[in-house]
């Protein structure tokens, strides 16, 4: 049996369903994000198959480190087989160790988690704010003042006796965080700041590239991202000393030679074979053009939604040009979240809510974290809608 | 200023050069293994991006996996990215933890260690037997026994205070290693074994595929395999219920809804691209075909190199039809090995010599170990020769 909030809320889906489906009427609306092939794909991945080379030597790995070092102010590049291996890399280089806690947001898909336990350290969650949909800079400011306690080997969490060593921001939907004001809270502990800027490839923020406002940087070609290379990921790093240790990481980190087996670290084995790479080349050179018809979808739902109470659209942080990875919406917080999407989902709209808040998954909720309540608040009212470049067209 | 035994080893590299040069006079002799696209590559490929499916979900990986299943028995299969990603997902299933020991051998490649390391274990390398390449079965038998004292939780290293945890066998060269011999001695302590049969993709052994006379085996498909997807692997798991945790592990973990992102455990993000897999499917079909084309090699190997003394030609264990993945020669042991690797490397002679011993690694030099004197003699004599299907055509 429905509750009236149910009713009401059910009501509220169908409504903002038919409001979409008039204004894309031809769109494939059932998916959040699909990958839009319009380029030299084929021309690349034939090219790359006739040469031979399809693992992680070729030319197009190295075109396509050099595009993207282009799109990041000359940065240092690695290119990675996922967005996962590519923020495992970059935590390496912030200088996270085993047993270590790293300060993540918990609004942000498992990845982000998943990569700081990949060092064998622990995520410490910290709340968000609204505005931004990223850590929140006074609550950071005040919670790192409680909790952090200077050894000689750096910053210690005063109750758990670990040291937290570095500090995640996530450009979520691809919005930038106010990484500046980030920065001024937690330089002054020498604590180093990675962005997770999987979903921002291509966000532009104070006339800079999202991924470039502090010294590493990890991005994402999954499929469902702006472009796509099959699986894949990038470091972006200010340091090309250290982009050379990740990049050897993330080989089998054997030293030049002809001939001899030399191995002077444990590598990953994470490197982008070429033929994704290849994929990639084509993508990035319709990066722009994605860009643009992403953006142009925010207007439409703006005129499809507008006149729809207890709807709110989220746009771009003011100073900054959103790649619009995903369209936003946040509900009046009476309604129930389910009850909409189920509506959605009736009428063929492949909505979704934000990714469960981590410290509610099983292996990250005895973590060590601040209180939550905006992150559990804006679970209960954030909907992304279908946003691939397809639905523009 | 050459000694008398460089100059004899010198000769002998020229010799075997030009030995070689003769036998196949119109082969790309510079590589040791490149890959071979005569199939459906393109076509897949193509049909892949067409399709919009290029990342972790798709048609081709399904296939991928039913068609690699077909050739391992009907056990279960998941593709993963890389051999490594495939080894660690093994040894997880295998139930290896974070601080355990793993027996391996110190003659493979170093991703062997690298997985080991990447479940938070330690590598414990066991001696080799010069027969068949692989750990040293007598060996094993005696070193276990002073080794292990039996705890509650399992089989502990007296000395370390370590879980063991499980063996790890490696088919060197895509030949099998006694297999059957090996869980002899294992089997009463309850120790899982993982094959690490990244080499022996299309390799039999009395009258079974390589891969399936244990619980769990790895393989590669990197670009120097003899069939290779970029990068990529998989593991060939006896037990559907093992299979269906480490594919779940493969991906970010997320449990089946239409649309709550629910995680329940910390994924890796290993899971293979559709793409690759697409190449994958079209490199499967020919399979067949490469194994006898390199099989072809070591006869005529045999019959370049028969009258040429202090050299002996590495041929497959009796009861196995070995998809010889790398032709290996030895030397008489007063050779010096690098004086003869230079004299083939000057004639454009793609040679290798073993892997460095993984002991002799700096990051492994400090793991527990048996004395190691075959690895160690081995690694002075051995040279795998060109052996790509290229060579033989």
């Amino acid at each position: 049996m429905s509750s009236l909030n149910d009713v009401k809320s059910r009501a509220l889906g169908k409504l903002v369903a038919s409001k979409i489906k008039q204004e894309f009427p031809v769109a494939n609306l059932g998916v959040l994000h699909e990958p839009v092939f319009r380029g030299r794909e084929l021309d690349y991945t034939r090219q790359c198959i006739e040469s031979g080379f399809v693992s992680s030597v070729g030319e197009f790995v190295n075109r396509f480190e050099e595009q993207l070092s282009l799109r990041f102010e000359g940065r240092s590049v690695v290119a990675t087989n996922t967005g996962t291996s590519a923020l495992h890399l970059a935590l390496i280089g912030a200088g996270v160790n085993e047993g270590d806690e790293v300060i993540i947001p918990a609004a942000t898909f498992v990845a982000t988690a998943n990569a700081v336990r990949m060092c064998g350290a622990i995520p410490h969650f910290v709340d968000i704010e609204l505005s931004s949909m990223a850590l929140d800079t006074q609550l950071l400011e005040e919670y790192l003042s409680d909790l952090l306690e200077p050894r000689l080997e750096g910053q210690f969490n005063r109750q758990s006796g670990r040291r937290v060593s570095a500090v995640v921001v996530v450009h979520l939907f691809g919005h930038s965080a106010p990484v500046k004001e980030i920065l001024g809270v937690i330089d002054p502990y020498a604590l180093p700041l990675v962005e997770d800027a999987a979903e921002a490839v291509g966000s532009i923020f104070h006339a800079r590239p999202v991924g470039t406002s502090s010294a590493l940087a990890a991005l994402s070609f999954n499929g469902n991202k702006i472009v796509t290379t099959g699986g894949g990921g990038a470091v972006v790093a200010e340091s090309a000393e250290v982009a050379r240790l990740l990049k050897h990481l993330s080989t089998t980190a054997k030293k030049p030679h002809p001939w001899e087996y030399f191995h002077d670290m444990p590598g990953f084995n994470y490197r982008m074979p070429n033929v994704n790479a290849a994929l990639g080349c084509a993508q990035l050179e319709q990066l722009d053009l994605f860009v643009e018809a992403k953006r142009s979808l925010v207007g439409r739902y703006a005129s499809a939604l507008g006149d729809v109470s207890d709807v709110e659209l989220v746009t771009e942080p003011s100073g900054g040009r959103s790649n619009y990875w995903l369209q936003t919406i946040l509900l009046e917080q009476s309604h129930d979240l389910s009850a909409v999407l189920g509506a959605l989902h009736e009428e063929g709209i492949g909505a979704r809510p934000l990714w469960k808040p981590l410290h509610e998954l099983p292996m990250y909720e005895r973590c060590p974290r601040s209180p939550l309540g905006v992150t559990e608040s804006l679970s209960g009212r954030l909907i992304n809608l279908p946003s691939g470049v397809g639905v523009a067209a």
